[in-house]
């Protein structure tokens, strides 16, 4: 049974106004036949990769439910992403190894593999940014990606209380692992106390464009994405939101967060500025609902995860075309 | 395409122990096909009705959002309810009418008449306790139906702020509709201030028997709920249950609470006492999440709708048995 | 211009259900002449005697605003305690000496004076328990009252950092001072940890029944309060409610929480089983708002303070008649 | 009895600084005599015109009670309102048809229909945004006045759920109905995800300048303000500020917040700026204090009440001067 | 250098009531000599085996931040521990493998026996329950121990998500190797919905006694207990509390609430008639603190803590004397 | 025995990543002998000076407890505090005669004369702002100092309440009893309502340099810093950070919030560029932690502590060089 867009699955009642029957990301249609859709928001329920607090594995439970605040159409950009492209929201990852964290990277990465083999362009719901490297894994194979990556921290640290595989690594992996081209990444928004003044030497000795919050703070943002524009340039680009790139006031459920961050609107509008690219997926990260129970970041997440699929589903349709 | 119990709809990936795919009320399956459940979950996202404070209309969404802390089994009843029946959650009723309370009402209605013709068994999740007299003009037509009435307020008193219809009434009108039997009907856990010493007057009146706390605390559950068993005998019975009967410390988050309630457990022995009897539909009402943060009252309610989907479930089970 | 019982200010508009126009204690009408009413309730914005963690500064002001909750009659007592006897809402005292203890106390003292000599039986609201003090100077100096004194703590302790005022001390300096008679007092909910095992050692000498939680949860609510009215007997009696008394989960918004408490049900029917006594005064103290968020704290201090108007109301009616 | 400024309603104690001891708007005295004020703040405690979240119904009653943190001087402006002219809290509107919007539209007409007779100018306190079309049907039928509307939506968009009257449409029909002149209006700080690209058609269609977010943000407020200040020029203008304007974390607490709004600062400092205009009323609308246990958004909804009420009252004695 | 009861660590200066300068788990001296003392309170920040919902890890820190609400007296008991034995807080278990599972219980076993070896009976601060598993295979090596178990599940269960070892099922592994005699083994407030009706089959055949919450309720704690006592006998004895056997209103920051539980004060009547008992350890566990803002279930925590401490320094004083 | 820097008490049991066993201000090694230590950390547990709001008591406590999030490294500045000198947290101040303002003063002062006589340069964690009067009486005995002042209030004004002593006035008796030097001192971030037009005349009058928030927000924060540098020139200067000087949605918890105040990021990067100033002493005051449940406040309190501990770091660092 195809999908087609805005249809959703077919309720016994219409939703009112305060309540769809069924919470889905960003309140799209929910399918199970990947077949049929273009792009799919995906919910990744992990957070064994959290150094400092968890809570992340809820955060696609509860983007999903504060996806009742999003409607169709993005204001600012006049555009309807649902009917750019076949978007659906085709449920969370399966976990079958909860408590082991490289066997729970396996796990996710098969799931995308599944999507990606199907063409699907994934926008993921996180959990902790460890998940991003086995999302690597699956749709990266075939060449290495650019990444606009905005974060507090660059999260390409060593190991950590035994592995090397943690929230604050994914990074220094995939480009080990060839996944993720360091001269084609920049990380906008570091900040904060740090173990070891040489923790993100990796992302400098790479060749990773690296914006402190300062240099944010004083140029502004469009000099900052303009400059990001030019780094990826055309090549196949990865956006990867992590909510604790945003000060703590708007985004408190996440689990280090550091003061001093983005505001929304800037955040907002560094996203708008990505139009344009070959955008081949993204995620949003690092929500931890039970840290903020007025559940506000979940809607933050919700929001930044909105402006992702809109610039995504222009960047998917215009690949579609002729 | 039938729905067999346990078989929900089919999401791209198995959700994982923290996490459903897609929230539904007691994780029971999603459908929209009538014909193939017994019983009916149905979630009523409505407060137009709500004198005092509102909210409840996000009732149904965040039982939703919280039933992921149900599992499938009622361990003191030994009772697993989806394999006893069919039953899924067919979602929201269409609100239309939003800003109309009486339009609401037939919106309701039409909603719960056209399960009640498939055959369908409901139980409700409120909303403002005003849905019920809707629910009962959609099943109670052919006969009056007696009622267990769990609440702190009688629900019988006359017009508020210019209309006659709201969550402080709809057992008056249900049983000058002649839908409501008030010799076979039982409410337990009246208190609370009141604006007229004869407020519930009708409810005395009309020959319904008041359980007030002060009973119940004195003469215990085991003593109330024989007598409720026996003043329903085995007619028709509807059980209606308003959190706001619960203390406010186990349902903080309702529109009317009243210090000095009936306790979690108390609640759970009385439902469960309930078993064997002629049960033709049922709703927790006035949860109303806006007014708990932290979930914690949906989650009570999600409890107490699957302690009514069991008995309710084995109610069902047992008349389909020749 | 005297104030008739249920007259109350006239306001330009009337109230809505939700919201009184102007937030009183109770939802009393509101006067400033002490001639025209028979009880005054009287709020005591004082929290300078804690000794752990302050903000039942805020307990009066956070009182009236959750008194929208409180409708005017007791359906269990059937009683309206407004037209029993006149009663209004007078404000709170002035404070003019918020950084010394016992300035404070004067100030407090010199209010309550103003009231008693007016004729006028006060309840308050608190502040934190020290106000007790200032308020047996006032209304007990002509003879020493008996009291019903609901709390976790026996509060007589000696001095603390360096003052022997304090909210832990109260009833020792009563005594001493001899507003207070020990033999007809009687400590009900006594429990938690101590600094020192004779910490109350003065009730325990001068008299006092202390009647510790274990005795309240093994011998039941109504043993308790039949030996509370024979200690008390047909002498001017005063009634002290600290909501440390309850269970924190009840009132958590408390200065010295102390698990294992009393419940709602149980204070409640406590204080309806006093009726009848010769009942000069009562108090409510130790509602902190900051510590409780939604306010429930300040709802259960003021069903609390109903409880206490209602057989005040009573008892003061019953003094007038011939 | 006539109220002159700062005189308010004499209590029997002097209020101590920590709590005012009867909460009034902004801390003014209050009256029931519109003969003797020329700006009346009223509370309007509806929320029957909301679609997607109550609450607003206790916005009056909770920026009361947040109102203590307001001292009487704008240090900014080094202006003291309450000697400028006499200002009062003249209550809530009566609300005697709660179930019904339009009832309840005729009801909030009434109400300042009696205030602009007395020729008193109002600032409200809100209650849904559907509130301010009764007020202009009250104040505006002389003749259309101009408006400064600081907000994240436009509320000029068509029926919803089965009514036009609701809180996303009042101006709308202020338009239609002759009370607002589309060429005197601009609104400020538009954005968010919207239902329809045209949602808003009727702003550009009317004549009315929308400034959306984004323009907000590059041109900084000046040149908006500026703008606004030669749109309305002498004309009678309105002033009505939905706490929707500002960013969620400013005002987390109303009913359909949007990510990515103004700062606190920059609403003070535009409303500062319209100094000398000629203002002939307002109101502060959205606040839904169960969304914000902490209180905070009552509070700077409290705070923005206080920046209109030193403008207005300026505007008002400029007026009065011969 | 000997650390002597109640003396503690010399900080610069003297904490006040409301602040110990360094927070310790029930205010305890702080100690790194296992060879001064008799009793050592532990931290365990652990979550990792936590099937629903984490948290736990930051068990420990809140516990401490809480106890500068716990004095030293036990007022029921009259019972002052510090000074019974020699107590200490020993600081956290060092987890330097915190994303292996089954490392992380190696680390925590080698931590406790350290503690053992020293002759230092432990009382542990999880921390997920499954960290009794690794304490019992440092303490119970030399004979299987006897528990007494508070708690809303057996955690006897199988392997669940790929692991063996997780919070639902050290109990059925400290049997399996020999650590814990099952028919001196009871069960305390086991309900809740469960994922298969044979669940705890483990419990019932290997002899555990499994006092269901309703047996609880009817029966009353003083039966239960008497029979705990009876089936413990006066062999060494471990008792395990999660406060998820408290109802969620007591403890709502936990792991895996379970409507329908004990009380606060039934829980602590319980442990204070333990007296007497050959003990040998024990611990609370699953007390989640970023569920529970407000502090409530880590200062119920430290209450169950110090009840634990008193009955355990009891029994380790009479181990002591000849 | 001597502290060095990073060495830290020596505790059972290393801390895992997620909770240091003891928590300290900064995670700052404790000590309690002062000869050995260069800087020492600080908390006042005092609140008896606020003259609206209370619970700056629990600012130390619980600045300790959220300081885990702090790591040793800052980034921005790439400096690492505890090695540039020997810092510790040396525990609170003691309080003996905590109901009464000017004894509670008196002993502050004690214990920073004790931390001054030593050598060691102290940052202070109030508390509220009172208890810089006598930090100034310990540490400025022998001349003037200059201060860098950060907040929404000068807290230059005279009595109140009965006393000239509380948290709006310690500057005016600073310079009275010629401990601050009036014209070497800058107040930045004034606002908010007041009671008087000349509540800061003192300021003006004195000769402090006064930046009100409007005059920040509009030319910047590098052009008032520059000016603070050469305000307060090379002479011995202390840093005094209200934390009510940010934006009450970075610093909800605290006493007199007053909205439209500074960013978090505008703080930081104001206090960073102190650097090379002359410093000898600091103190972060007014986290109020019962008004923020979620801990935000004090979270971003230590955050500014760490920032000031760099900058106190780095000049006695140069200090001590030759």
């Amino acid at each position: 049974m195809p999908i087609h867009p805005g249809e959703g699955p077919p309720p016994v009642f219409r939703p009112p106004a305060a309540s769809s029957s069924f919470a889905s990301l960003l309140n799209a249609p929910i399918t199970s036949d990947l077949e049929t859709i273009e792009v799919g928001l995906v919910g990744v329920p992990f957070d064994g990769g959290a150094t400092v607090r968890g809570g992340a594995r809820h955060g696609p439970r509860e983007i999903r439910n504060q996806s009742y605040l999003i409607r169709g159409v993005h204001q600012a950009l006049q555009l309807d992403p649902m009917t750019l492209c076949r978007i659906a929201d085709v449920g969370d990852t399966p976990l079958d190894h909860l408590f082991n964290l490289e066997d729970s990277h396996r796990d996710i990465q098969a799931a995308f593999a599944r999507i990606h083999r199907a063409g699907v362009v994934p926008i993921a719901a996180g959990g902790d940014h460890s998940i991003t490297l086995p999302i690597f894994r699956a749709i990266a194979r075939e060449r290495p990606v650019g990444m606009i990556h905005f974060d507090a921290h660059c999260d390409t640290c060593g190991p950590f209380a035994g592995s090397k595989f943690h929230h604050g690594a994914p990074f220094l992996h995939a480009v080990q692992e060839g996944l993720l081209d360091p001269r084609r990444t920049i990380q906008i928004g570091i900040r904060g106390t740090i173990t070891d003044k040489d923790l993100w030497q990796f992302s400098h000795d790479s060749g990773m464009r690296v914006v402190y919050m300062e240099e944010l703070y004083e140029r502004g943002y469009r000099a900052i994405i303009d400059e990001a524009r030019a780094i990826v340039g055309d090549g196949p680009t990865y956006v990867s939101f992590d909510v604790d790139g945003l000060d703590p006031v708007y985004a408190p459920g996440t689990g280090t967060p550091e003061p001093g961050g983005m505001t929304t609107i800037e955040a907002q509008l560094m996203l708008r500025r990505l139009r344009g690219l070959n955008l081949i997926g993204g995620d949003v990260v690092e929500v931890a609902p039970p840290l903020d129970p007025l559940g506000n970041t979940a809607y933050v997440g919700a929001t930044m995860m909105f402006e992702l699929a809109c610039i995504v589903a222009e960047s998917v349709a215009a690949r579609r075309r002729p």
